[in-house]
């Protein structure tokens, strides 16, 4: 369960651009962990359904033709289809514009390469999946170890599951730490991983070296489409 | 990212009972950490899109009436259509028959409440979200802390997010712990939680009361249904 847990003031209103073959858990940590005290706004390139990149069909509420002028945060996730978002001019259109009003400009995972593709993390820190981060460079961007690294009005968190940290954390930097907490007690967010291998620091080799290969053709699109 | 990490072996099938008015994040945590590794069914009673409670689109990729005859998993989210989905005959006739011949009968958050709608339940040990936990009584299984309760093969979690430490454990459970370990680096899941309010034994009066007030309703809405 989630719930409509008022909070004091008014709600910020935040733009999250969802696209095919975004990773769903990218999306859902944050949009369940902010939905309850924030507007908002699920868009895409299109109303049509779409499908995440493990498949789950789903749509957005709007277009971004039909978003808002302005929001107070612009949010996007990262997944297998990063490159595809970055080739739709649509989104990349849209990061630009509203990230260089909004109060805070966020994304999880490699999420971050498509704000860099915007042009929106030139001479900031940030941060990526850690098999990706490194190609934050090819954006003007400061490659920068941590979950959730924080440079001015940025807020990128490293992957997937990161998108979790990241909502409680924005969520208080907006409404203040009590809203945080009453979120993070309803999402009963109390994490106890049966295993230590969410890190390269802490998983084995064989761990590494199976993300690493996996990753690279994105990578290497990625630099190919930094380099036009 | 998410991305196809194709383990040794035969792929074990996940039936995923998904409604209206269920947590997102209940199903996805566990699908994007299942779906690399196993043949992932979401299904419902109707292929028509659905909304999450937090007004999220989507949509099942089969219906219940065209699912597998026997699947190796059944899993089933909570949310606040959990008394709907106790109410939908479908549903609750669906995890009655397959749950019987599964190897592993599961479920997040309040869905567990579902299975002991279903039956399911009757004599054991059980968690659900930490508010609604007590509710479990109601259909015959003891209600149990922690974050996944294992009894025989029966596997319930608690609250939303724990989904996620859920799907680790299954995964290591059916096809061994470097399995698990390779998706949990996929999905670095490292968590770092920016606050402790997690669980009820470290939040505070203030969150705690918000919570009840909250899941009261939905509690009483049980209760009378458990009482047909």
């Amino acid at each position: 369960m989630t719930g409509p847990l008022t909070p004091q003031g008014p709600r910020p209103t935040v733009a999250m651009v969802a696209y095919p073959g975004m990773t769903m858990l990218d999306l859902i940590g944050p949009y369940d962990t902010l939905s309850q005290m924030t507007d908002v706004h699920l868009l895409a390139s299109t109303i049509d359904e779409l499908r995440s990149d493990t498949g789950v069909p789903f749509r957005a509420t709007g277009t971004l033709a039909d978003a808002p002028a302005n929001v107070d945060v612009v949010f996007v996730p990262g997944g297998e289809g990063t490159a595809d978002a970055i080739r739709d001019q649509q989104v990349v259109d849209f990061l630009a514009d509203r990230g260089a009003r909004a109060r805070y400009v966020t994304s999880v995972c490699t999420g971050s390469l498509i704000l860099g593709a915007a042009g929106l993390l030139r001479g900031y820190k940030a941060t990526s999946h850690w098999a990706t981060r490194e190609m934050l460079a090819l954006f003007g961007a400061e490659p920068t170890e941590g979950r959730i690294v924080v440079d001015r009005n940025r807020i990128t968190a490293g992957g997937v599951t990161a998108g979790i940290d990241f909502g409680l954390t924005l969520l208080a930097e907006m409404l203040g730490e009590q809203s945080a907490r009453v979120t993070q007690l309803m999402l009963e967010y109390d994490p106890d991983p049966p295993f230590d291998s969410g890190s390269p620091l802490t998983a084995g080799d064989f761990e590494i070296e199976t993300i690493r290969t996996f990753v690279e053709p994105l990578n290497a699109e990625i630099a190919s489409l930094a380099a036009v």
